[in-house]
This record gives C-alpha cells, sequence and structure tokens, in this order.
C-alpha cells in the first residue's frame, strides 16, 4: 500500500444515508472540511460515519443506500476494501424508528447486568441487521459532578456498578458481532465544575481507583474491541495524547488488542483548544504516538497534515503502519476483508433491493426490543420517598401538573435519535411511539379523572402557570407532578450534551412550582424524569412520594404510571445519590470521612437520598448470617451467607450491596465502596440463602508507590439494601503480607442462591 | 537525654497566661487530654502555645506571666531548656490589644510586597517585645475553591502573588526575629467542594505548579525557619504522612533547614480522620517518618504512644533524634540554649516585673502600627465599577444601609483576636478601636447628611428591615450599601475557618436587598467587607460604584470612606476574580482554555471582574514599547522597556502586570498567568520608562515527566493594568534545546524603573 492508501485506512467519513435509497452523501458540519468522495475513495477509506444517525432516513432505504455505497468503496480502492460503518447507540441504535431505550442512568438503576445484557444484544443485532459494523458505545465515565450535562449517559457514580453493567451491555452488543466502543478513555466526566470537555484535575490514585477500574474491567471481561479517548486533559495531558493511558496502560498492562478511536474531532482539538500540538500534523502525530489509530468523524489531520508531518520526518511512518494493522486486523475480524465478502447484512439476504422487500424485513422498534424497553424502565424506577399514599387508591381524582406531564419527548436523552437530530427535522414524524405521562396514566387509572396543568415550563422563569396548577391541586385527591429535564445539545436542554448545569437546583422554576403546590395540602406525588439527580429542597421531607426516574425511553411513561398504580412494584436504586443542596458538588458517595459532614465544616453534604438507595411495595427481612471465618489470607476469600426473605404482601426485588469499609490503610480510603451486588425477585413469604464469597482482592486499592495492594488488616464488609441502609456487618480480618495485584486480579465477589423454600 | 526528654522537646502544652501575671495554665479544649504541668516540666517541653492567643490578657502581664513560666521551665528540666513560645500572627499579633491589620487577601490586592514586608516586622517586633518566638504565618494557601471559609486568610488565586507577597512578610517577620512558619503545606485551599478539610483530588502537576510553587518560592528566599502540615489528603495521602512532601521535596530538594511542625491535632487526625494509622504510635511514626519534627497545639500522639510505639519495636528511635536535633538547633539559634539566656525580653529589660512599668513599656496597638494598618488597607481597597459618582460630591445626603454600616468587626477576618477568641469573652472589651462605616463616614463628610439602617442582618432570612432602607434610599442622594461577612469559626460566621459556603452568592438575603435597593433609582454604591469573592447579581452592571475590600483591619473602613470621598485614590487590584455567576466553582483566572468559556459548554465562568482588575481616580497610558530581541535561548531572558504615564489629574498608582501566554506547550497551559508584577505611583502627568528583563526560566513548568522544564517555541508576555485589561503584547520565541530545571531556577523578572520625568 502506498502511504496515502495506508492512511485513508484510518479515518471516516461523515455521512448521510440517501433518503432514496442511493449512495451516501458527505455530511456538512460547520467543524468539518467539505470532503469529496470522488477523491478519497480510490485510496480507500476507513470508516463510514453515522450514515443512519445524521438524518432521519427510512432503515430499510438506509441500508440500501449503505449496501451501495460499501459496493461502491470496495470498487474504487485498489484492494477492494470497505469501510467499517459506525454508529451512535448510547441508549439504542442512533437512528429513526429504533427503539429508545432507557439511558444508561436508568441501566445502573437496575442493578441488573442481565436485562442489559439482553438489551444490547437486541441493540447490536438491528445494527447489524442494517449493514452496520460498530457502535459508539457504551459510556464508562463514573459521575464525579453531577452538574455535568453528560450524567444521564452514565451508568452511576460507582465504578463496580459502571463496570459491571457496561461489561453487560458489551457483552450483549459483541454477541450481535458489532464492534463495542468504551468511552470515553479516561476522566472525562472529572471535568472540573462539571463543565463539558473542562480541565480535569485528578490525582493518579482517585484516576485508577475510580476512573480507570470499568475501563479495566471491560477491557479484562467483555472482549470490548474498540475505546475511544476523552476529549478531556488530566493533570495538563490530554487522553488523546496520552501514551502512557491509551499503550501503557490499555494495550500493555490490560493486553487490549482492538481499535482506539478519536472522539469527534478529538485530534484536531489537540491543537486547537488544548494547545499541545501546533499543528494538525503535530497533532496527528501525537495522537498516532499515542496510539489513536482512528481519526474520527472525518479527516481532518489524518489526511494532508499528517502525510506532510511525515514528508517532512515529523512523524515516523511505522506509526501509521502501527495503526493501520490493526485497523486492518479488526476488518479482517469483521469479515470485510474475506473473498466472498457481500455488503448485504444477512437479515437482508433475501430481500434484495426492491424497497418495499425491505421494508417489510428491516423493522428496528419490534414489540421484542419495546418490551425490553419496559422491562429497563420497570426495573429502574426508583422510589424515593412513600408515606403510604403509592400505589394509588383505585378511581382517584388526579391533578397530573407540571413541564414534564405531558411531553413526549421528555423521555428521552440527548442521544436519543428525536432528540440529538429529530429537533432539527420538525417536520419529520418523530418515527417511534413516544406516550407522555398524560396518556398512559388514562389508561392506567381507568374511572380515575386526570386534570392536565402544565404550571411552568422545563427552564423557563414564567410563573404565569401556577394559578392554574394550584386551581386543579386543590379540586383534586392527588398531585402528580412531573419535573425534570429537557435534554438537548450544546446548551438547548437542561441536560446533556453541553447542557451543563450551575447548581443542582431543579431548572427554571420548578422548585417554587414544586412548593407552590406543597403549599396547598393535596398530597403531592413527584415524579422526575431527568437527566441528572437533583435536590428536591422541601420535597424530601413533605412530598407524599417521590418517584425518580432518568430518562426512561420510550416506554417509561407505562414504567412511572404502573409504580403509581401498583401494577409494577418498584425495584430500582439509586446509581447516584440525590443531594439534599444545590451548591455542594463535586460529590457522590464515594467519599473518605473527610468528605462527608464532618465538625469541621458548616456544610453538610449528606445526600437526601444515598446511593443505592430505593423503596419498595413489600418489606425485606434479612437474617441469619454466618460467616465462615472472621479471618482470610490477603490472597484469600471471606466466605457468607445469609438469607433474605420477603415478609410483605406481594412479590418484588431485593437488591444486595455489599459495601467494604476499610478503616485503616496506608493510602485514605473510601468510608465505604459497593464490591458486589445482586438482585433477588422474591415472591411473598419467598426467602432465599445467599452465599457470598468475596476475595480478598476486592479490597485492594492503589497503594503509595502506584502499585495495586491488598493490605493485611480489619475490614468491614457491610451487607445492605442500600448505603445508608445497611442490614448485616461482616468484620473480618485480613492476614499475611501485603499483597501487591499489578496484572491481573479477582474483580467479583461469588453469590450463589440457594434454591428457595416458599414459606 | 532520656528518650522521655528527648520526645518532650518534640510537642507543644497549650496554655493561657495568667490575668494576673503568674505562670501560664493549660488551656483545656474538647479535643485535648488533660496536661499536668507539674508532670510535664521535668522532661523538658518543647513549645508553649498560645499563652497570648487563648484567652484575653493584659500584654503587660502576659509578658509577665510567660517570662515566669518559662524560668520555670528551664529550672525544672535537667538541661535548662526553655519553651518556645508560639502565636498566630495571621494578620497581626493575634492577642487582645494588638493592632489587626487587613487580611492576608487585601495584602494581595496591594500588589505591594515592600508595603507587607515592612506590616510583618511590626508585627515581628510586637511579638518578640513580649517573648514570643515563633509566629504560625503566613498561609500559602492558593485559592482554588472560593468556597472555602479560609480564602479570607489566602493572599490570592495566583501562586506567584502568593509567593512574592508571603514572602515579603516571612522576610518582614523573621528580621525582627520570629521564627514564620509556612502554612499549610500543601494542597489545603483545594479541599473538595470548599469544604474545610475535605479531600484534595489534584494532579502531581497542578500541585506542583500552583500550590507548591509558593512554597519553593518562600523556602528558597526569605528565609523561613519552620513550616507547617496541612490537615488534607492529596490523591489519598495525607500531608503529615507524606514522606516525599515533607523530606523529599522540602528538604532534600528545596534545601529547607528549620523545623516541620503540625498543624494543630493534625497528627491524630492521621488516625481519628484520615484512617492512615491504626493507633496514636502509629500516626506519631508515620508523623516523623514524614518529617513532622513537632506536635502542635499539645501533646497527643508524641507522649505515651509514641513512647509505647518505639517501645515496642514499632517506630524508630532515630526518628527522634532527627526531629530532636532540628528543634534543638533551632533553640540554639533563638538564643534559648545560651548560657546567658534571660526569659525577658530585650524590649523589656528595663522594666522589671513591675506591672505598671511594664504597661507603660508594652505596646501592641502603636501609632506607628495603625499607620501601616492604614497604609496597607488604603491600598488594598478595590474600585471594581465606577460610573463616576465616587468620588463623591461634597455634603451629600447618603444612605448608609446594610449589615456591615455600622458592625465594627465587620473589619476583621476569623483570625483576628476580637473574633478568634475575643467573641466568647462578650464582657471584656475588644482592646482597639474598630471605628464603624458610619462612624468614620461622618467623620469624612462634615456637612454631609447620613441616614443609616441596617436592611438585613449578614446572614439571616429576614427582610423586615427592607422597608426602612428603602425608605432612606428614597431621601437619599446616593447609597452606600455595606455587604459582606461576618467573620467567625466553625459556622459561627459566613467565612472563616469552618466557614464555608454552599455557593457564592451573598449569604442570607443580600442581594435580594441590594436588588430591592437598585430598583429605587437612587444610585447605590456597594461596598464590600468580605473574606471571600461574591458574584453580585444585577450590580454588576446597575451599581453606580463597587469598592471591594476583604476584611480591611481597624483602619479599613477610613480606607473605604477615604475611597468614597475621594481622599484616597484607589489602587487594589483584585487578588482573587469576582465571579458572575455564584455556581461554576472552583474555578480562578488560571485556568486552560478549555477552562474557561467555550463553545461546548453552557455554562460561561467568565468572571464579572477578572485577576488583577482595580480602578483609579486619575487613567494611565501605556506607550513606547521596546523589545530588545524577539528571539532568546531557553536560558536566556528576553528584555523590553515601555512608558507608563499618568495622564489624569491626579496621583495615583498603576500596577504593571505581566502575563505569560504559552500557545503550544507539551503539557496544558493555562491561558495566561502573571509572572512579575510592579507597583508604580505616579503624580499627575509624571511619566515612568519600566525596563523589564524576563528570564526564561519563568516560562518553566512541569513537564509529562514531572520535572520542571522550559521548552523552546513561541511565546507571547502581556503587559497589562490587570489579566483582562492588556496593554502590550510581546510576541518572541524561545530558542534551544528544552531546558530541566530541576533544583535551581531564576524566579523573578528584574524591573528597572528609569528616573521619571514630570510633564
Amino acid at each position: 500500500m502506498t502511504l496515502q492508501e495506508k492512511v485513508a485506512q484510518l479515518f471516516g467519513v461523515w455521512v448521510g444515508a440517501s433518503g432514496e435509497g442511493g449512495e451516501v452523501a458527505p455530511h456538512q458540519h460547520e467543524m468539518e472540511e467539505e470532503v469529496s468522495l470522488e477523491d478519497l475513495l480510490p485510496q480507500g477509506l476507513g470508516q463510514l460515519t453515522r450514515s443512519f444517525g445524521t438524518a432521519p432516513v427510512d432503515p430499510a432505504l438506509g441500508a440500501l443506500s449503505l449496501v451501495r455505497t460499501q459496493r461502491r468503496i470496495a470498487a474504487t480502492n485498489r484492494f477492494g476494501i470497505p469501510a467499517v460503518a459506525h454508529e451512535e447507540c448510547l441508549a439504542g441504535f442512533a437512528t429513526w424508528g429504533a427503539t429508545a431505550y432507557p439511558v444508561p442512568l436508568t441501566w445502573g438503576a437496575t442493578f441488573n447486568p442481565e436485562l442489559v445484557r439482553g438489551m444490547a444484544a437486541r441493540i447490536g443485532r438491528d445494527m447489524r441487521s442494517v449493514g452496520v459494523h460498530q457502535g459508539l458505545a457504551p459510556v464508562l465515565d463514573v459521575v464525579r459532578d453531577a452538574r455535568w450535562g453528560r450524567v444521564e449517559e452514565t451508568i452511576g457514580e460507582d465504578p463496580y456498578l459502571v463496570g459491571t453493567v457496561a461489561t453487560a451491555y458489551i457483552q450483549g452488543l459483541e454477541s450481535a458481532g458489532i464492534v463495542a466502543t468504551l468511552k470515553h478513555f479516561a476522566g472525562y466526566s472529572a471535568s472540573r465544575t462539571g463543565r463539558n470537555l473542562a480541565p480535569v484535575g485528578m490525582g493518579a490514585r482517585e484516576r485508577a481507583d475510580v476512573m480507570l477500574l470499568p475501563f479495566e474491567m471491560a477491557v479484562r471481561e467483555s472482549g470490548a474491541r474498540s475505546v475511544m479517548h476523552a476529549y478531556t486533559d488530566t493533570d495538563g495531558v490530554p487522553s488523546a495524547a496520552d501514551e502512557r493511558l491509551l499503550t501503557g496502560l490499555l494495550r500493555d498492562t490490560w493486553g487490549f488488542t482492538g481499535t482506539v478511536v478519536a472522539d469527534y474531532f478529538g485530534i484536531a482539538f489537540l491543537k486547537t483548544l488544548h494547545g499541545v500540538a501546533g499543528t494538525f500534523g503535530e497533532a496527528a502525530g501525537a495522537a498516532l504516538a499515542a496510539g489513536v489509530d482512528v481519526e474520527l468523524p472525518t479527516v481532518k489531520t489524518f489526511g494532508e497534515p499528517l502525510l506532510k508531518a511525515i514528508a517532512d520526518g515529523q512523524v515516523d511512518e511505522a506509526l501509521v503502519d502501527r495503526a493501520l494493522h490493526r485497523v486492518l486486523t479488526q476488518k479482517a475480524q469483521l469479515g470485510l476483508l474475506d473473498p466472498d465478502w457481500d455488503p448485504v447484512p444477512a437479515a437482508l439476504a433475501g430481500a434484495g433491493e426492491d424497497v418495499e422487500t425491505l421494508r417489510g424485513t428491516v423493522g428496528l422498534d419490534s414489540a421484542g426490543n419495546r418490551e425490553v424497553a419496559r422491562q429497563v424502565a420497570e426495573q429502574g424506577v426508583v422510589l424515593l420517598r412513600n408515606d403510604g399514599i403509592l400505589p394509588l387508591a383505585a378511581r382517584p381524582r388526579i391533578a397530573l401538573i407540571g413541564p414534564n406531564a405531558d411531553s413526549a419527548m421528555a423521555v428521552l436523552g440527548c442521544y436519543a435519535f428525536p432528540v440529538h437530530v429529530g429537533t432539527q427535522y420538525p417536520e419529520i414524524p418523530v418515527g417511534i411511539d413516544l406516550p407522555t405521562l398524560r396518556e398512559v396514566l388514562a389508561a392506567e387509572f381507568p374511572g380515575g379523572e386526570i386534570v392536565t396543568a402544565e404550571g411552568c415550563g422545563v427552564d423557563e422563569a414564567g410563573t404565569g402557570g401556577f394559578a392554574e396548577a394550584v386551581a386543579a391541586a386543590r379540586e383534586a385527591d392527588v398531585v402528580v407532578l412531573a419535573l425534570g429535564d429537557r435534554a438537548g445539545l450544546f446548551g438547548r436542554g437542561t441536560s446533556g450534551e453541553g447542557c451543563d448545569a450551575e447548581s443542582l437546583a431543579l431548572p427554571g422554576v420548578q422548585q417554587q412550582l414544586l412548593d407552590t403546590l406543597l403549599d396547598t395540602g393535596t398530597p403531592v406525588v413527584v415524579t422526575l424524569l431527568a437527566g441528572r439527580p437533583y435536590a428536591l429542597g422541601r420535597a424530601v421531607g413533605e412530598a407524599a412520594a417521590i418517584v425518580q426516574s432518568f430518562f426512561p425511553g420510550e416506554e417509561g411513561t407505562a414504567a412511572i404510571a404502573g409504580v403509581l398504580s401498583g401494577r409494577v412494584n418498584p425495584s430500582g436504586r439509586l446509581p447516584v445519590s440525590i443531594p439534599r443542596r444545590p451548591g455542594v458538588q463535586p460529590s457522590t458517595y464515594l467519599a473518605a470521612r473527610l468528605g462527608q459532614a464532618t465538625d469541621v465544616s458548616n456544610i453538610d453534604p449528606t445526600p437526601a437520598f444515598g446511593f443505592g438507595h430505593g423503596l419498595s411495595y413489600t418489606t425485606f427481612q434479612w437474617t441469619s448470617l454466618d460467616v465462615e471465618s472472621l479471618q482470610a489470607e490477603t490472597d484469600g476469600e471471606v466466605r457468607m451467607s445469609f438469607t433474605v426473605r420477603n415478609t410483605g404482601e406481594r412479590a418484588g426485588a431485593e437488591v444486595v450491596q455489599v459495601y467494604l469499609h476499610d478503616p485503616v490503610a496506608s493510602v485514605v480510603q473510601p468510608v465505604q465502596r459497593l464490591i458486589a451486588y445482586r438482585r433477588l425477585d422474591l415472591a411473598p413469604g419467598e426467602e432465599a440463602r445467599v452465599h457470598l464469597s468475596v476475595p480478598t482482592d476486592l479490597a485492594s486499592f492503589t497503594g503509595r508507590d502506584g502499585h495495586r495492594v491488598v493490605e493485611p488488616g480489619d475490614l468491614e464488609l457491610r451487607l445492605g439494601a442500600s448505603s445508608t441502609d445497611l442490614r448485616l456487618t461482616v468484620g473480618c480480618t485480613l492476614t499475611g503480607p501485603v499483597r501487591r495485584l499489578d496484572h491481573t486480579r479477582r474483580m467479583h465477589a461469588a453469590f450463589t442462591v440457594a434454591p428457595r423454600t416458599a414459606d
């Protein structure tokens, strides 16, 4: 291959599928140079960027368009190599008409990786069915500052929860043949003040123990084949130019062998935003040297600037060869280099190129999808507070109030296609059924009376609607108040990429509306359709109930309605703390003693509802703790068993959460951190004997010298229904030498649940 | 010496001087064990903790009490060694009746190290005059999150400003024979969320380039003889147990040879708050090993727990010997081991022990002190905004409104004795003259009419006083609105140690009062007596003027009044940015491009008034830039000259500020950072030719591999009246190899100001 042919494999071109099934056309974007496929394709092409995700396109026509484009690409370059087609799939395939699943924060709330694995397999199959190879998900960033707009895209504030749920997502996606892309590697969620792309000022230990853990878990356990660098710099080093991170840690230590792709425009940002490169050629060289293999979404630095830098001797061509080898290896794995390669996806093999037949074959929002979307949404609704009003009595008189009471889009995060792209095409139907809360409540409460009032907008200042809302409240048995966010991009919403918050106060005048309704004396059930946790002020103590959901997707309003009616017994658990006060950020449950309430500061960061919290309509009793041994070697394990019993009247799920408390260590430890969890579904009166074996590796942390160690000494394992509702405590002592765990370690506790005995 | 005698030299006992001139008595405090001097003294004693600073005591009697106590200490131990007596001197000798100078944030605002040096020499002489040896100041913490309660104790948010002003303070204190104590080493001001003692999550590079720089400067240039460790942990390692910091960096790299003392109770906190020691003996051993030599304020871990740990073989006695050597070396330097040692301070040598004679000799608030306090206060008042209303016309009708309008304590920070200790003794007079703004305005505006209304409390919720304030405003030509803080300790104030803020909104209902008064239409001159910067909302654009002072000390109200009347031409410059919005913390001017306003986040952290900003009643023109060479070697210097001319009608001071902009570097750089400054006093029409030579070492930063480097490439030197009012720009290119500066470097630009030619 010529040098030009080599580098052509290392970048993508941003395209939109033809709405008529013709070939894709380059997408124009303010940050892109104009590109000409005619000029580029003779050299080959590494990637096709979001032919489905850029503008609304009928998926059948989109599939046809992609097939024809791939044929052209393969036919045009000397080696017949087609492109890798990638798309976004943050919470479902981000294309017109595809299922909008709940956002990752809801996955976290389910504490149910198996469910997430199944969902991701569906997403992957749908993508594969129309010719896509790679999905730019999941997000493994751990929430550090809830003001950040992209909190909705994360799985939560605990690295173990993020790592396990993300691993399940990846396994599901990869099981369908889709290359999963771990992102954003690493540190993005710790942007200072929660401002998108702001520098990260984090120490090496916190980075290793919090931010990198989910990536390590996923790389070692999930089979993910791609990683995307983070936009941010950490302590002055941008991830895209961080060789220690992208090569030293990722490949040399963790053994990753796939491709590293750029976050969109991230290589150019080394020059334009970070100032660590003086030219685009230098930026390209720095990224290649660090270990970035593919420039996305389009060619900006890996074209002429890189060629010139190589010609000038500034960049070693061997770096191109290294990246090329990884890209072609992946294309080979995907079958793209097979002699019998056919651009027609297997799912469409029989459909030919007839549009109507294709339309009958391609379906991205099947009944099966909606069923899974419903399960995830239902299991991810978190009942924060309930004074007994829920489930609501039959035939209630409901005043349904709030900016999200009758909003179809309120269930969607900013990477859902209708938000991410669809809002630019208001003339085109949204493509999927998005019932509003008003619509589903009518169905959920036959015979009930429902009066709806908006009260206020999501983020507008006006209080003109308060009077109508108060009047409605006064006539009702109960107020269902639908508050929260409107997802959007770059300031067009209250949550989402580039929609950061100054504090965790509810947007606009929503807190005022809430307080005004509390003052009416009618019981208020607060429901949140939100992208981040918010301080709820008086509602924490005065609302009749609080139902938290994080953009729960197309079946989300039905899930909330089910919780209100009692059809669904809530089982979600908080993946992020709900703050008591709007101002104390950055702050998560994963804090050392001095990061919590103390005598030496007047500011108390104690959350209103802690990590892992979530109520049920039934009750669970934890009993009969049996600890096998109170001592273990530093390379041993601690084994225990206990019984969880559903002592209530209806079936429900308890989430057994295991927290580690390490009272004395060579470096400061969080007061407690999640090391294991297990969701238990129990019928009324049913009990489960849970056997838990915790490898002492789970007590490891990054020690003073930068190595991961297990230290001897006392530990406390805290078993609870949440981080603030601990039920059983096991003290134990690790003995033996300090143990170093540099290259491999046990990452999971083993649960076995003994056959359940009915009452 | 026996081991017990050795360790006795390594701790203090907290005492209060006798109000009758008898010996000191142990101070009881909830965090202390009860101690018995009878039991302790036969072994000797390292330090006496704050015999003047613990309860109000007549300084003459305090001096006598200390003399008698020292005699007893020396007479009681086998070696005749007296104790080092230390006191707080954050903003003046923290004792009853001593001058309350402005807080350090005001020193920073003067940009006048010479003035601060002189002030510190006075503080030192006063302390020395009554037998004190060591002062626990200055604070070299660099503001990183303005919510922190101790911001008032810092010099500002720029490490070069902090380092230079602190160095001057230390030189002044040490010139009087007082051991200065650099604190808090290191990182304290970056406590997460600005909560006191909360963990610091900072990378090694930011730590080196921001937090450590002032300490390095002071250690290398000031002759400071003591360092106090910080309470906080950084990335999991508490400073008190950080050998790399306290020994590797401080002693081995920087060459410090003095003592390292504990912040009060900080060694015990290794066990009780940080959890890096299981017992007090382990805590003592960890601190000694790290390089802490002296436990303060009292013996908690260095007594029995340490002795037991040594006996058990857990701690090496050699660590005690190492600390002892440093402590005794310092005592020898102080003359405490001289054969003719006399506990009577030289200043009292002739006074004998007659109380009345002593009273005539001891004076801690001399007219000279007040004069210097006045100068610092005047030069530290910052005029943020002026629509032309200032100076006020003669004989104005003033409505003086606000919680700080008639508050004597409003000029004091939390380490001023009347606040720190005096508030516990309400029956005892405050001991110094603290005129309120109301009192000084009457004197400043003879013939004016002044009506006073409180409007609201500093942090109370009540708005009951608004009506009276509005009525007063309606009748006046101008509203002088005195807002700000009330200093206090641990939640008893709105600023000070343990008085952290949730956001940078004005405390209580002050913003409401401000808005209400703006609505009256009467011009509002906002004056701030505050401990931290606050977002001022509408006032930024609507106030007639804004006069910022940071707890300006006993002459502070007169300084503010002088600015209002025009008697004082304001010349202070902001040592911290004044935010536009209350919620975007942590945030300082020292941010990289992505830490500033960007297209990728909706949240704009741009301050209302930037670092270095401050208006004058005259104007300055900057002209005739002459750059000697546009190139320099990486070990060279860049030389330029320019003219600053007072083009207005009255004498005033311009502060020449030199910022470095490094557009491309191997690690991300702040957009600009202060590298030099010089205050110029100019008569009307007078001009100064300023010659500036900038060594390229000032362009150094901590590179990827942890070494300080100067890199070749383009630089921009920005000369301005503030970070946001740049007047002249010098582009230059550094040539030659990357240079490593590991052990020594030039830290200052050279200014020479050519003889001024009158107009």
